[in-house]
């Protein structure tokens, strides 16, 4: 990419540079639920119409893309932006918990949706934040692990098959 | 492999052949599970230890074997040998599903749950069964569908992640 810019393409690295150069100065985190958005509360914050109950935690704004590209969650969000690993020096600090906790005893959401991923910093971070706002929220729940949409059990690791008996669902 | 075979390796070959004849010849299905076996019951159906509480419906012996490797159940398996699919001309007949129901009318398991993959034909086949089976048994119930073990939301099919935002569990 550097040598397609700089011999054949000067004006588009010209013009990348800018874009860049004000992404980085205009592009802030929402004062509500820290997603990356150029005004003070984004787009799904300042929205009237989505459902105040529902309060989704995840890891980073792509996962509110993926949970908005797939459809069917109309509630509120919330990022952390990572997730806890001490060895990093990710704390509860870094990822805004007191802010999150605030927001909870703010708001009153009926249910708080954990959707950190099932990584083992992951279920961490989940356990985590779940004992911290255990008193504030009447119900919080965790996103169902198991087989994708598509996967086979034959292929699937082992993990996966586990959580995925352990957490079926009774049909009658 | 059929140059290696022949170029190099004629004794070889032989014994391939020899070995593939007699499994061919030898292997045969469980009178019970109905999964790979050389014997009249497999060592799973033959095997007292198991928990006659808990029957797992699988499409096929390699669920089975997957499954084993999970660990963490210890109950018996019905295998069906394919999934229905009428375009390909497989219908309740194919898939020994009145073996299904004698052997639930004849053992009364507790729970039967059905761990077709979670593809379409595998989600239609586990409707079928469920309604084929609902006044035997007490309790059916579906393998989780849902994010896979280490992975990320953000890369994940839509499909997926509306299913384990639908299958959250509660935590508290």
């Amino acid at each position: 990419m550097a040598f397609h810019v700089l011999q054949k393409n000067r004006e588009g690295g010209q013009q990348l540079a800018e874009t860049l150069a004000s992404a980085v100065a205009e592009v802030g985190l929402c004062q509500d639920c820290r997603t990356l958005t150029e005004t003070a509360r984004c787009r799904l914050c300042a929205n009237g119409k989505r459902d105040d109950g529902l309060l989704c935690v995840v890891e980073s704004p792509a996962d509110i893309v993926a949970i908005e590209q797939a459809g069917g969650y109309s509630g509120r969000y919330f990022v952390l932006h990572g997730r806890l690993s001490p060895i990093d020096g990710v704390g509860p600090e870094e990822l805004g918990l007191a802010q999150l906790l605030a927001k909870v005893r703010e708001r009153k959401p009926e249910e708080v949706i954990l959707a950190t991923n099932p990584t083992v910093e992951g279920e961490a971070t989940a356990f985590y934040v779940s004992d911290l706002i255990k008193d504030e929220v009447g119900s919080i729940s965790r996103i169902a692990h198991g087989v994708p949409i598509g996967g086979e059990l034959e292929y699937v690791d082992g993990g996966t098959i586990v959580h995925a008996l352990q957490g079926r669902r009774r049909l009658s």
